[in-house]
């Protein structure tokens, strides 16, 4: 796409700004075109206060997206908008200011340098604004791909929101430059796939898995953990559904909350609710890692598919349940109490299939890294051929949720289906990913994955910051690539992933000896991480790294549980061969379209129910 | 840029074949905007027969080309165009075609399977048809840069025209396919640069050196050998200016000529005149090597800069040149005399300055090599700031001219002036490069090099029909990377090129045999192009080849004439920093555009003068 240069832009803009004056729409003659009752299904508090809200609904027929922005105390005005990571530059706005006379609201951008300017097209709507008693309401459209270049487009996966508060009356749009403002951002999935909501079988029973009115603490992050447990012989029973309970007022505060299931190995585990950093954190808490349930803000409930249910209770399988719910409390509110949790429906007629959990991509090993100041660079983890062939059943799995997951410096995560080396679909794919914003999703549409093929999950990562090499590992300073798949019927395979064969990996720290001279020490009887930071990292050794993750052989964890492989060589494996990539989606827009005149729309907002 | 889903542009293609019946333009009304007189000083045949000949004209202010197409006996119609290397599909088109009932012309394009479709947009305009007692005379015009994804981007360096003659009529365009047409292609140089044309001395004089009345071989190609002699004690003169002389009725058939001279080791050389493979010719015409004037297809009078000529005879130079005819001859005509050859222009009134010619690149060693199935692999040679340093004059030098050469795998070449690690200008580049076209072009800028600046030259290869590793070398299945500038004032250096450090070379051979095991020998002893031949192209081999080249140091040939280095340590030098690279330049064409309807013209072919 060729964006025009920013003097044409600025010209145009200019222009808009003038006829904008003679350009009086009665927006509430639009009012016909919004949606009808329950319009926004969607719904996050914008800023850490709760005073800006939006909610949302999606229509994928018409790929577009209808906004209802809440501004309970409206200043000078407000901008709304997407960018790539959260960046209030580069942002795709809309921003609705005053010049002290009249109001205004317009589709604008920000440059590199956060300055404002209106839009040359106006692909933001407004369809109604409107005072209510809960403040100001605004209501816009926007179609997932609008083709202007100077547009975010919304894609599947987290989308990045923005907003500022405009606190005084601006003259002009282009005075605003999003520096000098009150901004921040807040993470969603936009785009959430519509599933038919699958009926609840009548003997549906709940569990409140909550805090217990705990005290917030007045820090920016806690992680609190909290122990349950499931009653005294509480039999085997199908986990239907679940759906966050948030305490009211704590909207902005809950940030993401999972229910763990500790290890059926201990017959017992201790009692604790606490941060979970806390020196007095039982150690044994560790050992309640098994999913069982997970929410994010913007999120709403999830439900299994209809013939499938996650199992819980009953023999061999612990009756203790821990909590974590993530506190994200950027302004520091001390005192605030909160006993949010999750709640789990369950039924104790068990549905035709057990759903499972397994993870796909790296093995946590620091034979995987990645060299430091790298603005994308991509790790592969593989399931292969040989360990589906083994480990499915005939007829297949079938893949309805995914959670992506990696550490601090992960960009994008992606997994592909590959099947007799064509890749044929995608499973799971975030190019906006965010470490801080780690969902289970529901997919668009059921993967189902045969014996023979194969899993290719892929996480970009970005070390601008760092300045020796990342390992792979658990640490939060190293990193992991997973995918944690949710299918059904439930199978033996818990987790296949590979990492780079170890004795390639030799091979590549011998050859940066021989080619970097006396300089360098990666002397073999170090380990692994210490030789990747002895690594002087010029074009060569970054390049030829690259070059040996996609050639060397594999090895393969094809498990049954984190430590039991199923039988076969794993070692050594040959690298899935991919004879044909999937083509990129084209895009319905036109090679060459109408420049419509650049405009924003002057707006009456009236007061009352009108 | 983003294209039209085939169905869209088919539905806009067919409106304008309905629509064309009733836009009847009367084309002899826009004469007057045709361009005055001696309009087309550029002329090529298009055929074998030369019964299609190109004229054009280039306006930079405009950035137009305007066309004379002359069809010497129109059959049902003609099409004329360019692509990227000379194939008929995917191709930029005009085409002028009868139904049988009317004649139509049009801006037209063909997909990757040779089929014609009407082009959404009609950036070719007509400017006057009419029958001449020569043939069909069509005149039209084009911009460089129509902006339309489906056209050419006509830029400096090798165009590829492409023709194909209609033998009956087309009831659509749409029925027209090239594949079952007489197609065939041309290359020249389309952007000729404006260059003022220098005054000649009024004491020039010239000198032809021509082909003896020879008969042209009824084969293919055919290069032939001529030597002849400057007269006896013909004293130092400056060329000051060169032309071709082409006998008339073989303008299809002379493809290029150069005329060398000898070296003036030897006292004397044995007369020859005949084909230069012939089993016959001496081998001491082997020693006639240093160019003095070339010439290809489509090229005009090569015109030294006002203050500086090529130096020739005197002491010290050889009195013996070689003239060396290309004789392309497809249809393999037998029969034909031919009396070819080049007009010197030259005064004894020496001008300020000596012109000399440098050869930038890689030097002709096989350590410099292109894996088997690449379609465009890159090798850079280096000329160095430690070189320039050294060998240039403290006001440095000025290139006007410039031949890019490589065998027969070459595609693109380009050289870079860097200045300071920065680069500054392109000295020469061709994006469409063939082996086929070398021909001597003025550059439209004069480039000045300083001491301390770096030349940077980077040729890409496509090795796709090639089973093994192609190496650097003399041979015609061997490669070159070479840039012959042409500069005043002389200087010593001759030769300022690169090659990889050999000693980085080794041990990439043994990263090789250490990475695949006992599979392979690229064994020491052998030499490196039977080491190249034995490596397994995988893709991390070919990575890190890649990598290699853009990393290890490199070995300088910075030398006085092909033997004599200038004094220094030349081994081991560090590869050049380019810390910031050129810009491309920002395409002229806005983001969107309005989409004309699309449309063909009806077509009055009017008799006589008119």
């Amino acid at each position: 796409m060729q964006v025009p240069s920013p003097s044409t832009r600025e010209a145009a803009s200019m222009y808009g700004t003038v006829v904008a004056i003679f350009l009086v729409i009665l927006v509430a003659t639009l009012q016909s075109s919004a949606p009808p009752e329950n319009p926004f299904p969607y719904q996050v508090p914008l800023d850490p206060e709760g005073s800006l809200e939006l909610s949302w609904n999606v229509s994928d027929a018409q790929k577009t997206v209808h906004f209802q922005l809440l501004v309970q105390e409206l200043k000078a005005g407000v901008l709304f908008g997407m960018s790539d990571r959260g960046e209030l530059e580069n942002a795709d706005l809309v921003v609705l200011w005053t010049d002290g006379d009249r109001t205004y609201f317009g589709d604008a951008w920000s440059d590199q340098r956060g300055q404002i300017h209106l839009d040359s097209r106006q692909d933001y709507q407004l369809l109604r604004a409107r005072r209510t008693p809960e403040g100001l309401s605004l209501i816009f459209k926007r179609p997932f791909d609008t083709c202007d270049p100077k547009d975010y487009l919304i894609e599947d996966g987290t989308v990045h929101l923005v907003y500022g508060v405009l606190e005084e009356p601006f003259r002009t749009l282009e005075a605003i430059n999003t520096s000098g403002l009150q901004t921040g951002l807040q993470r969603v999935q936009l785009l959430k796939p519509s599933i038919p909501i699958p009926a609840l079988p009548v003997d549906t029973h709940t569990m409140e898995i909550r805090t217990p009115d705990i005290l917030i603490p007045g820090q920016l992050t806690t992680y609190w953990c909290h122990i349950t447990e499931l009653p005294d012989g509480f039999s085997r029973h199908h986990i239907v559904m679940y759906e966050p309970i948030v305490t009211k007022g704590n909207e902005a505060l809950v940030h993401h909350m999972e229910v763990f299931q500790c290890a059926a190995q201990f017959e017992t585990f201790p009692q604790f609710s606490g941060p979970c950093d806390s020196k007095m954190k039982p150690g044994r808490l560790n050992y309640c890692r098994h999913v069982l349930a997970a929410w994010a803000l913007g999120a709403k409930a999830f439900y299994y598919p209809e013939e499938a249910g996650l199992a819980f209770g009953g023999h061999g399988s612990s009756r203790f349940l821990r909590l974590e719910v993530h506190y994200h409390n950027p302004l520091k509110i001390q005192g605030r109490r909160d006993s949010s949790g999750i709640r789990l429906h369950y039924t104790a007629t068990l549905r035709r299939f057990d759903a499972g959990i397994m993870e796909l991509g790296l093995v946590y090993s620091p034979v995987m890294a990645i060299p430091p100041r790298e603005t994308a660079f991509v790790l592969t983890g593989y399931c292969t051929d040989k360990c589906t062939q083994l480990a499915l059943p005939p007829l297949g799995i079938h893949i309805f949720a995914s959670q992506l997951h990696t550490h601090l410096t992960g960009r994008k995560v992606v997994t592909v289906l590959v099947r007799d080396g064509r890749e044929m679909e995608i499973v799971n794919r975030d190019d906006h990913y965010s470490p801080h914003f780690q969902e289970i999703r529901m997919l668009k549409k059921m993967v189902s994955v045969h014996p023979g093929d194969v899993l290719v999950t892929s996480c970009t990562y970005n070390t601008e910051d760092r300045e020796l090499a990342t390992v792979g590992g658990f640490g939060i300073l190293e990193e992991m690539c997973v995918n944690y798949v949710h299918y059904y019927p439930q199978t033996q395979l818990e987790l296949c992933k590979s990492t780079v064969d170890p004795g390639f990996l030799r091979e590549y720290f011998h050859l940066v000896n021989r080619f970097n001279g006396e300089e360098v020490c990666t002397c073999p009887q170090a380990s692994v991480p210490e030789q990747f930071a002895t690594v002087p990292w010029n074009s060569f050794n970054r390049d030829v790294l690259r070059a040996l993750y996609g050639f060397a052989p594999i090895s393969m964890h094809c498990n049954k549980s984190s430590a039991v492989r199923f039988q076969g060589e794993w070692n050594r494996q040959p690298l899935p061969e991919i004879i044909s990539k999937l083509e990129e989606p084209t895009s319905h827009c036109p090679a060459s379209q109408d420049q419509s005149p650049s405009s924003h729309t002057v707006v009456n907002i009236g007061g009352g129910k009108g």
